[in-house]
């Protein structure tokens, strides 16, 4: 099974002209989702991590399996609103406008290591987002993940300090 | 450890005079989080599961782990117009007004057998449009899945069809 084939094209999402990855052709098929998982636990494989940083929504799905295979804990960066406790906010750009993300002040302890995780990287906005959040908590970053890169939009390019793994790549 | 103990209590969120419980401190102890998820599988040996259905966001958390865990299929039920494909949509109560999630239209063939998964039970408006967007697709529903009920909010009455399991109770 080659597991960018089990990702489908949705055309004209969310509006006209964009062609949208779509990763829950890739999700419902069980050998793909595992596959996909195991992947990403090789590429890990003797980093020491103690903390998965995954974004809202998506992430959360890899996020969940990768600190249940791993045994590490999990710390959700959700959109703003949506935290209980006391937070850090980051914004990123959009194509048009801003957006935010936070994090809870006490996620983690500060030399923590953190693996970063998200589904896509298309432009890096929301991995800055990410980065700047485990920054504020002093997380030494072990890596940054996907399971896809938009490698055309060049966010990589943005990242350059970090260990970057893209499970597939376009 | 008891993991109830690890979920805490933040006064006034989302709004005052609401106590809500926060699960961000279960996820990120990774001895937690791993204890959770291993009873939720637990629960389900020997049950046959084709897919696990969890909802936006934080059921994905424990929806990954678990899709992953016993080699189901991942199934996400989001927000309006997150999912790029053809859905399905199901309206739910709120405390004032109304919310809806949608599914696939094809995230899984008819007759497949389904764990509804969702990290939360308080007065069971998710999981009753959780449920309906399975019967769309003519799912046999193996159990209903939550890590906390809120058993004062009586919402386990609402879904006395099906076997219900929640790990917490409060």
């Amino acid at each position: 099974m080659i597991l960018s084939e089990t990702i489908r094209d949705v055309k004209d999402f969310p509006k006209k002209g964009i062609i949208y990855k779509d990763i829950t052709t890739l999700l419902n098929k069980k050998q793909a989702f595992k596959k996909a998982v195991d992947a990403m636990v090789k590429q890990l494989k003797g980093k020491k991590i103690d903390y998965i940083l995954a974004a809202e929504s998506r992430g959360f799905i890899f996020g969940g399996a990768l600190a249940y295979s791993l045994g590490c804990g999990f710390v959700p960066i959700r959109k703003p609103g949506k935290l209980p406790a006391k937070t850090y906010k980051a914004s990123y750009a959009l194509e048009y406008g801003k957006d935010s993300m936070e994090i809870h002040r006490d996620a983690f302890p500060p030399k923590s290591r953190v693996l970063i995780l998200d589904d896509l990287l298309a432009t890096g906005g929301t991995a800055d987002a990410l980065l700047k959040l485990a920054h504020k908590l002093q997380a030494e970053i072990v890596a940054v993940m996907f399971l896809v890169e938009l490698t055309f939009l060049k966010g990589k390019d943005k990242l350059k300090k970090y260990p970057v793994y893209s499970l597939i790549k376009y």
